[in-house]
């Protein structure tokens, strides 16, 4: 099927934001089978929109437009939809009641400006909004659909899927599914990445795209057809094994959220100490609901004077070895699991830079420690990058850390058991 | 002068990757004066290439073509421009050069292949990539110029400055300069940010867009012309005014940015005392180069065994008030202000849900508490939203406290001094 996706709006087209629907849209048709021919975009004239409207719907068979059909004076979609096809603009029932039926939901009063939502081209057919106050609209004319969706990516996307799916999976003969999986590694390069997963054996079915989102890089997976779910499970297990304990996150997952299940189905406890990362690591782990569980407390102990109150960082370490050492942070690791009491303590100190640099540690060295009843690690690293990076990099790599631990602590209690 | 953008890329019509190119050479035009009149994407494919260039280059004066000009297989732009324009393919050695020169740049060896991406249109002008190996070249016909850039961004934007915008301007005999000035407000909602703009008088010159980054708001202004500086000097003085102590941020600034200056120049240090925000604060302050001059340290107390050994809150006050209460954050903020010998002290506490909330203590409950020697401040607040809002409003809130003291104690140490 020929579809085509015409975007309005002038602040698209001035450099003020970038047009993330017609991915968004893309992104829904693909994950059911259907791909889009090409994608056009003209600001808030009503001209424009009428010549687009013209020459997509001559050369595509499905139109999603989205854009324009706000109460105000530059919302001009539906007045140029009825001037493309040769319609009157009338004022339609169904789409007033839906206009005044959210404001009355919402508890607001309706603004007479809003009526204008409900001046739609004749012999269009009004499709609910969810959402917002805004009624979308189909309009069929010489065996060519053209639907026409607000331009708010929310009440856009809802009514993708309620309205606009549905017809074109009737027009299609029914869906022909599309499955997709993402996985996500840590602290591997991407062309090794492509290369362990390029000498997998991989079922030939499957699609498979790279993509970067520092510090993690992702392999997304596509299949296609009844099976689609089956192909991806089989790829699964070769993606398992090729990747090894580089995969840190499949899907939705994230690997603060794992660090997160793991912590909590071991029944284990938390406490960091945080120098260079400033708090990142416990921003991480607290976004997730149910921290409290496991996150006794954190420490960002910039000051060295802190390091000592709080962690009992001897002075000979701060003054020998310095804050950043090997020494300093498995002092710290152990100094915030014993003030915690926890199970766990981890530790990173560093140089993050820009500035603090020497010759024997320049910026990017970080450190760091882990600390348990039943093991404790210690190890000094180089990152590259900014002062940003540096820090996202010591971060999750303290992360990766928890997560390691708390995998094989898991597995090696599974066989004891 | 009518200017179209043709980006290239079947990923960009699959929901792969969401085209930004459009957006980045829209910001570049607007820079200069000159307004995008259409964007249209269409695949890797030699017939939809070919069909969207006439249908470009019949509508508009300039056409700006991004992508499909690689060495593989799938780059199929110079030749859908050969066709579309009846011109033959042929081996431009100016472009074999460039392409020969870049490999010998960068120590690398040159594969036969990309002796490809010297086959341009016959008559085509070659433009000079300074970035990477894909010549871009000019075609002129019928008073029309289609400039064909590669696809990667940080080349295509090299090349949209050194060679499409000099031609432009040429085109519109001189370039006419556009500014614009970003202005930031928090803790205002935008339909108040804008009345309060639009009852301020401002230049008639001046164009001002909103938008929202939450929880922020932002208003853009833009002027054109040889007087658009002094125009939006003009304006910000009438900005400052009508957004009063809102205004938080302009331009490049950020309020953590804001919030660390103004602690640099008053001399002063902080500490941080964080229950629900877990480290947000810590983590956005620290992420300013120079953080260690003035955060003394920073305490994310989620136990309550926390919030008493590190700053003394009594089990009093756990007990009777909860650790949710204005007493709490009080005693959090004088106690990590004595803890880290700081200047200043602040605490959040508070409920970020999604579960823990009460009758009298709702998801979204949050007290913040400011102790320095010559003020204490505690509040209590009701923030909207999920889990994730909820910590970003406080942590924010929490910053725009800090920025608001240290403004005021700045401004009356200019009159007293």
């Amino acid at each position: 099927m020929e579809i085509g996706v015409l975007t309005i709006g002038s602040e698209l087209l001035n450099g003020e934001i970038a047009d993330t629907n017609t991915w968004r849209i893309a992104n829904v048709l693909a994950a059911h089978g259907f791909d889009l021919r090409e994608s056009l975009t003209v600001a808030d004239s009503e001209r424009d929109i009428a010549e687009a409207l013209i020459a997509l719907g001559s050369r595509r068979e499905v139109v999603i437009v989205t854009g324009g059909l706000g109460p105000t004076d530059d919302d001009l979609t539906a007045r140029a939809a009825a001037q493309a096809f040769g319609r009157r603009l009338v004022l339609h029932e169904t789409a007033l009641r839906q206009v005044q039926d959210f404001f009355r939901r919402a508890g607001r009063e309706m603004h007479p400006r809003n009526e204008k939502q409900a001046l739609l081209p004749q012999k269009a057919i009004v499709l609910p909004n969810p959402v917002g106050s805004a009624p979308g609209f189909l309009l069929q004319a010489n065996a060519r659909s053209l639907f026409f969706l607000p331009g708010v990516p929310e009440e856009m996307l809802a009514m993708l899927g309620a309205s606009v799916l549905p017809q074109l999976e009737e027009r299609a003969g029914g869906s022909s599914p599309r499955c997709e999986r993402v996985f996500k590694t840590f602290d591997l390069p991407e062309p090794e990445v492509e290369e362990r997963l390029a000498a997998a054996g991989l079922p030939s079915t499957v699609q498979v795209a790279f993509g970067v989102e520092f510090p993690f890089v992702y392999s997304k997976f596509r299949a296609e057809g009844g099976d689609a779910e089956k192909i991806l499970d089989l790829a699964e297990v070769k993606v398992r094994r090729a990747l090894g304990s580089h995969l840190v996150a499949i899907g939705a997952e994230t690997l603060a959220g794992n660090v997160a299940n793991l912590l909590t189905g071991a029944g284990l406890t938390l406490a960091l100490a945080e120098s260079c990362t400033g708090g990142l690591i416990a921003a991480q782990l607290t976004d997730i609901p149910g921290a409290s569980a496991f996150l006794e407390r954190g420490a960002v102990t910039y000051a060295n004077s802190a390091k000592t109150a709080w962690l009992g960082v001897s002075t000979a370490i701060l003054e020998g070895e310095g804050a950043v050492s090997e020494a300093c942070a498995r002092a710290m690791a152990r100094g915030i699991r014993q003030a915690a009491g926890s199970d766990l303590g981890l530790a990173v100190t560093g140089i993050a830079g820009p500035s603090g640099g020497t010759a024997q540690k320049p910026v990017g060295t970080v450190f760091l420690a882990l600390s348990a009843a039943d093991a404790e690690h210690v190890q000094r690293y180089r990152f590259g990058g900014d002062r940003g990076q540096i820090r996202q990099m010591a971060a999750c790599m303290g992360l990766d850390w928890l997560r390691r631990y708390l995998a094989t602590k898991l597995e090696n209690e599974a066989i004891d058991g």
